[in-house]
């Protein structure tokens, strides 16, 4: 096995994007197992550019280049102008890093700049959030992903007047590396996370510069709905976001959101693995499509055709007769629906369960409803400050969850719709209205956000009386998934769910866009 | 969020496949998340079989139906045939589980059958492995998983001839519920994994009854090769294997393959996790081909063409441009490589990794190594019987490794080939069998399988010396990922692995197609 190191983008310029850009395989390092066999070159090392492309990159590399030239010659001017600027050593651009020393300098995350770190001298690594030049002094607010800084430079025996107006001069996103005495304040910094230190910076290095003109502000970007329009401040609209999501994704609301996202992951696996359930891996490619011939995207095979997998859910069972027990899987899914709504996407992650049981399908459900639950508590346990921060954006009551969880037959659902005065039968299924008012009455009674309703009619949906004419099924092609009934196969039950609409209902937010950090739908496919 | 229980398989037929097969959406209960947001019904639940294959599957479960009956009927005539059946109560067709009953019978573990259980009276639920009548009494291998006891009916007061008969009868692979009595025994049964033990069998039900002609027998397929050619016993190739995966996958070997796979990817996450990284979910249908154009899937994509991941590169980069700092993600790669090897997959499970670094890209190379060698350290400690389990059928040497890992730089890797008689230049790219050559010697050196090679040449290949005139990367498709190294990209590298490749090279496996559980290449789409 060969492991490529893809970006090893010490060596390549970061202010630019020559080099990253079109040599996504420089192949400079390589990691090798070498048990038993030992291998030719791997794939990832056998792809190359076109001359078109390349002539393209090239040329854009040697405008990225002029335009360093250029700055870096302006940053030197800058301090050649002023011969007396005792404080020349101490910023400008720093030259690329470029795995050429290995500094014994310890980094300080923004996170740990509190009390406990007063009077002390220390280097931090930051984005420029904003700057602010007023009078002999130029306010900045550093930032490290949720976490934010006031730091401060002023003309003194430590910063020049030239320092001064380099610091207020730095493009907001570039990353800086500084070097600051920590120092308390007396009145709490209301505006950032870090309230009761500020820094007093002593030396400012540009490490990567942004362009001086970012396609949205961040602070437009954190700004809750309707305070935008209130008061003549801007807010950023969904499309702007997410054609510019790497840096929509920097935001606090968005960084705390894929905090807690990978929470959820995490929390279900390990709940999960702790019941003894093994994790499997399905194929996406597959023969015939797996929940019928609607909605399913078609792949080019070689020679063939191929479908995208729709759920894992043959192979999951298959997995179940074959011994497993208790299976797994977080993975994609994939829904060739085009539905432009806010919580459909073609592309979502599924976290999908299946487990054979002894002798009633509420043993699965339990299991499946306890471990919502144990992800429930986890998040509200483990990840308090992201809900918060996500909170200040998009406010929300806390997630509500009952341990056990609720189980409510469907007769019981109906008659409490009716007591609500719904007209509606016995076996009639719920319309999306009345599922909505059901959620709200049993929010009401029973102070829950998350229910089960079991004893569902069969009769509302049974497989034989909706025959869609578009579904082409055909049997020979999941012929192993039929088999494996044949040979002896467990009772077993599963489900599953969307990470995209976990993270969505439980932070109570309202479109699964902001929950997928590339979102795929039908008029969307980049970036 | 409605969450389909797709197969409630209590509610259906296990031992045809009707239903199941055709029906996998019952919708007869569903978990609901309300807060906030309640919708309609799941893209689930609309989906129907179409007509013609309804009938045909309607025409399997009458003839499903038709062959139970009759199963039962005999079993019933061979209750009645014997009047003074006294135990005719203690075996049998079970009937079918289905949720109607919520039994509190404690079914034991077969790994839990020791000798601390001697003498008690236990339920047990297994497959049965081998059965064989001799005289008045009935030996029974029971398995579960990698575990395996032996059982015995023998005709006295808790069992009839005729039951003996009807245990004698039971076709292999069908699942039994087993009351039994522990029993310590004097010799140990080396051909199980429960060796000081044998359950005395006092009444046997069959739950899930397996056809009795099986396409490939499990003792065949856990049999060493070479076996099988000397005493004349039968191995099974790959391909009927694969056909069969079902089957195939309840061998103990493959049991404990994909066990220990699934701690290959929670040693993974979890190393990572404690190192500060966040788990991303990055979207595998994509808008350029991400690594060039060549051996690329196509997809269509509602009225346009899309393409499928061939690594989630780009998108890890972003999220470093995004300020995530360290990430990693697990989920499938593609590759439309038209390639039969044995250690090529069109479709695999790539293990990635994303770092931004301080100074030096060394301090990734230490992150990505050290998180190799915790999981070496992790399945070496926790995953003994597997490897064990995997080494009767494959043997091999324990797989290697230092503690830190050997870094070799690449002037060094050419010297140790020039020594061992090799002629090439400085700079020249190592072969196939140099490659493997070296690893040998770092391996006589060194003792260890695992290193990493620094220093690589960068004119070995470099991007400019290998234009793939197949190639077409379109930059404006992948603007989104040029520019988010305009606003500010910290230094930063990372690296990619295959799953199913640690997998086979850890264990000495010979084809990467026994690590991947439903393997895809140029010729294999199902199962």
């Amino acid at each position: 096995m060969r492991v490529s190191i893809p970006s090893l983008c010490g060596l390549s310029d970061f202010r630019g994007f020559s080099q990253v850009a079109v040599s996504n395989h420089t192949g400079r390092l390589v990691l090798v197992m070498t048990k038993e066999e030992l291998k030719g070159a791997s794939e990832e090392e056998q792809q190359a550019q076109s001359k078109k492309g390349l002539k393209k990159a090239q040329k854009e590399a040697e405008k990225a280049a002029k335009k360093a030239e250029k700055q870096a010659k302006l940053a030197a001017e800058q301090q050649s102008t002023d011969e007396d600027d005792f404080a020349k050593d101490r910023y400008g651009v720093s030259p690329m890093v470029q795995s050429q020393e290995k500094l014994d300098r310890v980094l300080v995350r923004v996170q740990q700049l509190t009390p406990e770190r007063a009077d002390q001298l220390i280097w931090v690594r930051a984005r420029v959030h904003t700057s602010r030049a007023k009078g002999k002094q130029c306010f900045l607010v550093l930032r490290q992903q949720q976490f934010n800084v006031q730091a401060l430079v002023a003309v003194g025996d430590r910063a020049s007047k030239q320092m001064v107006k380099f610091a207020a001069n730095i493009n907001k996103e570039s990353i800086v590396d500084v070097e600051a005495m920590v120092r308390k304040v007396d009145q709490k910094i209301e505006s950032c996370s870090q309230q009761d230190v500020e820094l007093h910076i002593e030396r400012i290095f540009v490490i990567s510069q942004a362009e001086p003109r970012l396609p949205l502000q961040l602070e437009d970007a954190v700004r809750p709905e309707g305070e935008g329009d209130e008061e003549g401040r801007a807010t950023v609209n969904q499309d702007t976001r997410l054609d510019n999501r790497v840096i929509d994704l920097r935001t606090t609301t968005s960084q705390a959101i894929f905090r807690l996202q990978s929470g959820v992951c995490q929390l279900f696996r390990d709940t999960l693995t702790d019941k003894g359930f093994v994790e499997i891996q399905t194929p996406k490619i597959i023969s015939a499509a797996s929940e019928g011939g609607a909605n399913v995207f078609t792949v080019s095979y070689f020679k063939t055709s191929a479908y995208l997998a729709q759920s894992p859910q043959l192979y999951k069972q298959m997995c179940i007769c074959a011994d497993f027990d208790k299976v797994f899987c977080v993975g994609p899914v994939f829904r060739a629906e085009d539905s432009n709504t806010h919580r459909h996407l073609t592309e979502f992650v599924g976290l999908d369960i299946e487990m054979a049981f002894n002798y009633h399908y509420h043993e699965v459900i339990d299991s499946i409803t306890d471990t919502m639950v144990q992800i429930f508590k986890g998040l509200r346990d483990k990840f308090q400050t992201e809900i918060q921060t996500v909170n200040k954006q998009y406010p929300s009551e806390p997630f509500k969850f009952l341990e056990p969880t609720l189980r409510l037959e469907y007769t019981e659902g109906v008659a409490m719709l009716r007591a609500a005065g719904v007209e509606m039968g016995d076996e009639e299924d719920l319309s999306t209205p009345n599922e909505k008012l059901l959620g709200r009455l049993v929010k009401e009674k029973y102070d829950t956000d998350f229910y089960v309703l079991d004893k569902y009619p069969l009769a509302v949906r049974p497989f034989y009386t909706m025959p869609d004419p578009t579904d082409k099924v055909d049997l020979e092609k999941i012929k192993a998934y039929i088999d494996s009934f044949r040979y002896g196969a467990p009772p077993h039950a599963g489900g599953g769910i969307g990470l995209e609409r976990v993270t969505m209902l439980y932070l109570g937010l309202h479109n699964v866009r902001q929950t997928s950090m590339f979102p795929r739908d039908p008029k969307r496919l980049t970036p």
